[in-house]
């Protein structure tokens, strides 16, 4: 038999797979292996960036499921992106103080493909990109096959994004494919970027033709009234609008959107048949009868609140039981507080520890470093003894519980 | 207003957008613009590739998807790739000839992104790839960002690639990242790639050490009783297979999978998580909860017994409407047969023509060709006097009918 030949002569010369050569210094997202770990059951999390299951809008949104399946004959079928979500994101983005058209709306299967697409968009290998020190590890992963150079600035806990520093680069001949930044609500940093600097940045951007690529997932779950605004709705050129369903709605749609300029939706459209021909149609117009039903402002609402009090107990907790020399942010919104212990404190040894002893989760700083070796610079070296803790996923009886725990441990060891 | 100065500061002298280099030379998929084209209502179109929507297991998917919504917390949340959904591949693999574990299941959103995983796997920018001179426009998708060597070879309409060209291009240095083959109803030729040819290529690939890719998203829609079997079922470690669910349960659930070696899951994981996370939580336990029902062996069933009455209704009319110089293949599965005409009809031309007098359309050979400008090769000729008829779309009346049009016009011409 043919085939048993064919294993036999083969088997013992042979020859080595060959991978594509930035997979030799591919590495797995440290925050993913931490989550797998601190998943375990019995585990207190504040590890994860995972929303509250329990107010997924389930019954809502299976009713618009059932309605979609029962009416639509194209809901199961290939399809053009769904011109009434589209109609519907223009809405939703006016409430951020953005005004765009739907032909501006470009619908992709969750917000970190849209962070791919404009990866393949504008990076060439080997080029250029400008991201804070540290990030949310998304856009890390997006960077690391183009093998780029990775330009790094530093970020102010009050105000964010050390714009003066890109300022600097720039200036210096440096011509990144992009920027990111995060304008409201930082992962991990849970701080806003002022008005001030997202005004410079745009400057920036306009005087040296850099694209900003904008990510949002958090904007709309805000817990106090401020009037700041995403840069999207300060320039509609330069910024690259990232918006997503995952925070709002529920993760498991896989439903995010670009706003970008209309003259690049073609191109972002041959980008995406390459990645996976098309997002869900099934999803695009279950999700469009949700919205249709009028369910969302209510819902949003819901978020608020029970985020709202989710995150004044975990500040009030740290302000009780966090030991006098720890330092952390106040976010306006999202779901995370980042915290900065005194340096003698290694957060990943104390991961261990907590999580033996106490059966406390959370991920710590160094996790969301952009190089795995400390840059010398002032965020480097914070990031070694500083964490991450989630608010939205656990109730605020088990946040202050847990907080009371976690600083009772950090106050034998402060 | 610093908002407004900055626009005024710097409207006038505004510098050009950078994208990636590679986008030049970006094209959109021929095929797709066809698609919009001849998809206006009134036009009996054989172009696309749709499953018959009529077909869809709608009701008892709704079914599925509310037991999952209403009893599986986890149905919207992030997630791991679904333990169960991936035992009922390996369950499903065994009935095309393929034994693996669920260890070597890789999930994936859709065909289209488990090719797009692999190409990042293997592919090098400038590195060089071997496909077929005709073939599925979504794998030159994914390798153009690449701007790879493409090395094509022919396609024997009666026995498939021809591996002997293989083993030209092997034999004289050639290093392709990887072979991209069809082994069953081959898009868009219809042609089974020959047992013996299989077993040639696969033994090409151990000498060399080049992976294949498989693609397979037609290999459970058969309409013949054969005994032909995919590659991976005689070699599990070049053999890269893609399975789909979207010709056998719907295109809008984007669900997809790799069998890979369990080696390279981890690799893959990485690339899947930059692209977008993970594939939709509610999606993987919705389909698990329609095969845990039972229902896919008589979907399938229905789906192989409403096929293949449409491909002998197409087959019948050919014959019996279509010039006597004409020839097309005789597929034994999948959704396409391919024609070739006179060398003196060009089939771009007639296109144009059958949708204006007699609203039917295909799409021209052409459109599957890998480089614009014909190779000078047999194929490379051929294309141009050839079409692709898709029989799964329309019942079979319709079929009968627009074949006669077709041929009564194509009668006038040749």
């Amino acid at each position: 038999m043919t085939l048993t030949t064919t294993k036999t002569t083969y088997q013992i010369s042979q020859p080595e797979m060959a991978l594509a050569q930035w997979t030799r210094t591919m590495k797995r997202s440290v925050l993913r292996e931490m989550l797998a770990v601190v998943s375990q059951p019995g585990i207190l999390s504040f590890a994860g960036g995972l929303p509250a299951p329990e107010l997924f809008p389930t019954a809502d949104y299976a009713q618009a499921v059932q309605e979609v399946l029962a009416s639509d004959p194209l809901a199961l079928q290939y399809g053009p992106p769904y011109a009434p979500l589209k109609r519907q994101i223009v809405e939703l983005m006016a409430q951020r103080g953005v005004y765009c058209n739907e032909d501006q709306v470009f619908l992709t299967t969750g917000a970190q493909q849209a962070l791919n697409v404009l990866g393949r968009l504008f990076l060439d290998p080997g080029g250029q990109v400008l991201i804070e020190e540290l990030v949310y590890s998304g856009i890390r992963q997006v960077i690391a096959p183009y093998q780029p150079e990775i330009l790094t600035v530093s970020t102010d806990l009050e105000a964010g994004m050390e714009v003066n520093k890109v300022a600097n680069y720039l200036g210096s001949g440096a011509r990144p494919a992009f920027i990111y930044a995060i304008s409201e609500s930082h992962n991990p940093l849970g701080v806003n970027l002022s008005r001030e600097r997202q005004e410079q940045l745009i400057e920036l951007a306009n005087h040296y033709g850099i694209p900003i690529i904008e990510d949002d997932p958090y904007g709309f779950l805000r817990y106090e009234s401020t009037t700041s605004l995403p840069m999207r709705a300060l320039d509609d050129k330069w910024v690259f609008y990232i918006g997503s369903f995952s925070k709002i709605l529920a993760p498991a749609l896989r439903l995010g959107w670009l706003i970008v300029p209309q003259n690049l939706i073609s191109k972002l459209t041959v980008i995406k048949e390459s990645y996976d021909l098309e997002t869900s149609a099934f999803v695009q117009r279950s999700v469009s009868a949700y919205l249709k039903a009028g369910h969302l402002p209510a819902h949003l609402e819901k978020l608020r609140y029970e985020y709202g009090r989710r995150r004044e107990a975990m500040l009030t907790a740290l302000e009780q039981h966090f030991p006098k020399s720890a330092r952390w942010t106040k976010p306006t919104g999202g779901m995370f507080i980042w915290v900065e212990l005194p340096s003698q404190v290694k957060t990943a040894e104390l991961l261990a520890t907590c999580v033996q002893d106490i059966q406390v989760a959370f991920i710590p700083g160094a996790a969301f470093k952009v190089n795995s070796v400390s840059t010398g610079n002032h965020n480097g070296r914070m990031a070694e003894n500083c964490l991450r803790l989630n608010f939205s996923n656990n109730s605020p009886e088990k946040i202050s519980q847990g907080i009371a725990q976690l600083g009772k441990l950090l106050n034998q060891i402060c």
